[in-house]
């Protein structure tokens, strides 16, 4: 019963297939094959706009590399202390921006709000002494699998473009945002005032494909560049393009993440009583005690901690591939703590 | 006839198969599963010593995160004028290593000799006003096809170790090169003095994966920084891992790149006339005249013209996946030139 | 009645003086004048022993420029949350190392203590995911104007080493610290575990002249580097170097220092119903509320608030070319709001 | 007999003066005081248009600050191979601009040309994979003593637009180039299309003071910013802007550098049979054999050999501060020769 990550789940089939569906000859290198250059017009579709559509090999890269094409070397990034950006990439976003410096801020299921933006200008207002606020970073969902619905993000869209700040959405689980809000793409981006949005295909069904989608087209040409730079633009660029493709048409990324959903939320059932945030998308967060996830890994769950060492809190993540009989144990292991 | 680049080529069917078959489960992500764990055994079987192993999502990336572990960002890296780092990655190993200089030295074949290497450092020689040479950078095969010996790399390995210079490998091609003198790849690395090495399998058979393999163990905590800094530490890496095993295992890396090789042979006889430079590995430089370049694409030829515009060059690269009916028909042309 | 800063403070005829004295012929540049020659060992024997001595132009270039040397790209820099490092530099220090990350901590007068330092550190212990704990920083006087004890800094060392973290001190004030502690440099620098020191003159009576104090020589060299990297050594490097060493020769540092500290302390006095932390340098920090720092203002007061808008605190800066009426006039305004 | 360089001169009594005037009383920190204030205005009308002006401690810094504040990351600059930015600065300008490339050109008295900056761009023409041409940056005087006129840098600003090159001027030296031209500052900067200039005044009489005059007034938030952020504001600025205030007002910095230039072409006279270049500035370039030069040091003359080892070529500038018994004493030194 592993519940450690989407992450460890393998590709879809759909999207294995779609690799070897475009290597029957030979294609143009560096994003000119027929398949990379589908893409910007099949993403323009699904967000019903026009857009520009960047293809990079990790999470990280699509998030600092849309975000150093938002901010300039002297820049803040505003963000929740438990981001992604802030705790996991090593410190990707300051290396690719040349140096801008991430503002820190506190938020129940790991959100910020308008509010809280408000603060994180506030604490950087000393002038040229200050780094200069220029963009704000959310995670959709969080990292607390917390979903931020349409009106939240055009809150946060009206307070950042008040604040002339870039919005950029970190969407490692897009998918299951969008699957659970049941919305369109675009409710949940531009329309609400986003400017960036990395999108992720990877936790969800693919091998490795993540995407910047950049709705702002003045900043597809930086985007490029540094896509370049960094040494993401693929000199066999197909192979990403197709398994973006493949997740994209005919609602497969939409079809995997409510699976995940709902399963989640099967589970999310019986560990009602320990839950310590509601279930929101595919991450559960228990907060049963140490001895009762003892209990659960005695029987054979397989999950993290959350949490500063004795929390006794714990993460669930349920992925597009779980199987309907994990599902069933671990519920069983859940009832059998009371 | 595409002869543009061997980056045009699909993936072998050896190494789609292997990402099926690493499809099966769950496995631990960030290079924790088991194929990526086999990696660092793996090559140092082939390279017949212990090495490190990371594997990236492309040549500039490999070539930039191993520079930038081997020299400070004041340092300079000496290499031809013609090297893919210099022309061809947008400035990535700048980027990478924080600023640091490459001095670009002119060179037969687009190679680099001990004597040159002193030329670079004595360019560099103003103490702390100029930068500080710090490492020599090389392409096995070279951007003109051209092959370093295991002594010409011992040579340049001395040379560079003379100067506290670490030596670098641009091995986009190493495949064709190792295949070419038939030697171990210890030969042209390690026992030459090699530190680091950028390993290419896209161009030979892979879809996406490079690796840098690291002989100077004390660097590799740094790669394994800046990798993951860079946004090249996949969260499924097994499947990058599954193609590099699929590529050394059972030497389907040298079946593949000997195969274009012999091509590119045969079709340097029908080239003769023209050639530029001797054929040594699966790139052809023929200098035919502007005239003699468009009947070649009038006759279904393609292919990159070399040198500035109007120079009567041309490259044509043979890749190991082009059929024999494309070598005899351009064969063919070739031989309706004269 | 000016207690802004000491930074407004003009410089010490001394010090001008100083000026004058090397003007008198020509001098090697770039640091090999007969000055600059002089100051590693004037500084050695005020430390006690050997140390390296860099000018730079600014206490924000003196700080990251130690701090780049001390961490890695990839590494934390913990410190207070309202170092001069985090808040006041523009994002200097992720400027000069190339994208490190300040991990902020909370403490009373801007101190950190072993405690929060430990905290720091698992706040980053996700391995290869997590930022790098690299270095600690502290201010001494701390931007609340408190004061690091021998013993506090030799805990602060010992935690540092055990962590393998460099241990740098930002001594803008640092004259007004061992003047207020009557003990050795030393005792608060090196034989408290401390390797780097950006030692201030400016705000106590130099021109322009602040030095990197390098304490582990195996830095010097990319001290060395980094400094001429971002256009910190001079041409004419004697006027640098006339100025530190007319400020610790002699003893004028601490004499300039003391003197600041005694008004300020005298200034404590009158202060003492409203001081919201006690007087230990020359920094004062009263909390008397907003109509009260009105009325010191409409009698002529000029002086920073403190904390966020409308927090009714303020900080009087005391400097060495105060006026003894200044002070004076300012005892009878603060006497005047009981 | 020193003429290894005018940055070995003392301060010019007048502008040591200045820094008294300055130091009665305090004044606003950071640019906010009344000199600093009044430095726009100054440049201003010095340069007959509006124009912004900002201190640095070297001329290194007012070069990388200047140039990262014209290219981006990804960018080119074109500049001679002989040029300071590119041979004697450490690689500042690939830091501050985080990592831009310098592209070389070859040139007569180290010039660059229209013609030269065509090629220049031509170097970089493969769209994405190479970096982009952004700006172009010249010496004035160059490093070989030689100086543009108004119409050669008219015709190096419409070859900069016409590619959208922002054009950049090293005036370490900028003094002895006007003094020379006799025309106006704005000859040789904006009306000829100019966008950022290095304005030198330590080499030419000031202790340290530099300064980047800005005439795209667009970039002017984007300088102010890389300044603080590389340490170059000054907490006590009016002891910069007292230098440059000095420098410039009443022709101070144009008498200077007429004296050096009048005993430079005294100079050159007895030095007539060796000059490899025309003396146009203070600087001449000699080519007497090395026996020659070996005699002209027994003689007591001190100068920098030029060029590679045992090319006999030396150097011999002329400062504002030389005496003219000195001159005298050289030009018989050479007399002595023939």
């Amino acid at each position: 019963m592993n519940f450690r990550s989407d992450n460890t789940a393998p590709a879809a089939p759909e999207i294995l297939a779609a690799l070897s569906a475009v290597n029957e000859a030979p294609a143009a290198p560096y994003g000119e094959d027929p398949w990379s250059r589908r893409l910007d017009d099949a993403f323009s579709a699904l967000f019903e706009r026009e857009v520009r559509v960047f293809t990079v090999a990790s999470g990280t890269a699509a998030n600092s590399i849309a975000l150093a094409s938002a901010v300039p070397p002297w820049g803040a990034i505003i963000c929740n202390e438990g981001a992604h950006i802030a705790c996991d990439e090593c410190g990707a976003p300051e290396f690719f921006s040349g140096g801008a410096k991430l503002v820190l801020l506190e938020g129940a299921g790991a959100k910020i709000t308008p509010e809280s933006v408000r603060e994180g200008v506030a604490r950087n207002a000393r002038g040229i002494h200050s780094v200069a606020p220029a963009a704000v970073s959310i995670s959709q969902t969080t990292e607390r699998g917390a979903i931020y619905t349409p009106a939240e993000i055009a809150a946060l869209g009206k307070e950042a473009k008040a604040n002339k700040l870039a919005l950029h959405v970190d969407g490692a689980r897009f998918a299951n945002a969008v699957a659970a809000l049941g919305c369109a793409p675009a409710d949940v981006t531009w329309r609400g005032g986003v400017d960036l949005l990395s999108f992720g295909a990877t936790k969800n069904g693919a091998l490795a494909a993540e995407a910047i989608v950049c709705f702002d087209l003045d900043r597809a040409e930086e985007i490029a560049r540094r896509r370049k730079r960094g040494g993401h633009l693929l000199c066999k660029g197909r192979f990403a393009a197709a398994q973006l493709l493949a997740f994209i048409e005919n609602g497969l990324w939409l079809k995997l993440a409510s699976r995940a959903n709902e399963m989640a939320r099967v589970l999310g059932e019986a560990a009602a009583p320990y839950l310590s945030l509601p279930v929101e998308s595919n991450q559960l967060f228990i907060k049963p005690g140490a001895e009762a996830l003892a209990k659960l890994r005695e029987g054979g769950a397989d999950f993290y901690d959350w949490g500063p060492p004795g929390s006794g809190e714990a993460r669930l993540v349920v992925s597009w591939s779980q199987r309907a009989e994990e599902v069933e144990a671990m519920r069983g292991l859940l009832a059998s703590l009371r």
